[in-house]
């Protein structure tokens, strides 16, 4: 299993039957490659998946955190390199997810997602859940670094994921996604350089 | 003349009567403090000002870029310091940044404004130009560290700005403004060990 599919697992919750779990997640990617996010809603979901509202709402409290799993799943092509250099590893991560937004529908769908949870609490509530998530998730590529003997012992991996995805998801918002590599490489050598063992 | 004011100046353009754009500018902040971000347009403001509506787009050209001058002037209260170093000037920066934030209506107006330039294009063209003005603002603090040699040469003043400006904006809107300050403390410290000469 790797790093990523065991981030995204945690999130699911012990009791949910995966079978219908995976119908209702197909169903919903279905829905939004179709209807794009302003037409993505637990109704549509529930009727091409075949399921009750109420079976839905048992396993993901809202729409934003159904759509925030369906994001997540669709990021399969992003990264988590395991190259013996904590340089290497989130350049690779960072430069694979600029990738992955600018090019698939992901990026359109992650900023509407981020724009939502600014007026919709259960929405903020849900990006929160999934920021805090995806900081553990990239934190471990800093903390196997530290284990290594990569980085300093006082480095906490989660503020350094912090640091990297907040540089990121600002590019996103900010239409900046086309950043060259040298500049992204500079970025994150500037990160990574503070760390240092 | 501060930093700050050299750089919200930037931005007025050259041949606009300085009276009635602060005309504009106080009738405009007046609306957005009785009607909030949703109340607010460039009738109302056309209206509170006396001012014709042909009049206010011939200085800005849209309502965010109007907008986004109200905020930056309501910004007066965060800190721009000179301590002599760098680690202390973008701290007190960042710091004064997330207090105005969460204790004035700043906060909130700012987050609106990034969800807004999610789905309209104006939106998004205005807060890519405000960005790119704030990075070169923060940047003049490490351009200084620079000139006095604390800061590395080969370090782009900007994209250091970009780094602490992103990690306070994704703070901003996953609602961790209340974060305390010796994990801001320990965020800034990474960056300034990374560009140290």
């Amino acid at each position: 299993m790797s790093i990523e599919q065991e981030g995204a697992r945690k999130s699911i919750g012990a009791r949910r039957s995966p079978e219908s779990a995976d119908a209702i997640l197909e169903a919903a990617e279905a829905v939004l490659i179709e209807n794009g996010y302003s037409g993505f809603s637990i109704e549509a979901v529930a009727r091409r998946a075949r399921a009750g509202k109420p079976t839905i709402y048992r396993w993901w409290p809202n729409k934003a955190s159904l759509l925030l799993e369906v994001y997540q799943r669709q990021k399969r092509d992003v990264d988590y390199p395991d190259t013996g250099s904590i340089e290497e590893d989130l350049f690779g991560f960072a430069r694979s997810l600029f990738v992955h937004w600018r090019e698939t529908p992901s990026g359109g769908i992650f900023r509407s997602l981020l724009a939502e949870a600014q007026s919709d609490p259960s929405a903020a509530e849900a990006l929160a859940d999934y920021a805090a998530g995806r900081r553990a998730n990239t934190g471990k590529l800093v903390a196997r670094a530290k284990a290594r003997g990569e980085v300093a012992a006082h480095v906490d991996p989660e503020q350094v994921a912090d640091l990297v995805a907040s540089y990121a998801w600002v590019h996103l918002l900010t239409g900046r996604l086309d950043e060259d590599d040298a500049t992204l490489r500079r970025a994150i050598a500037m990160i990574v350089n503070g760390i240092k063992a």
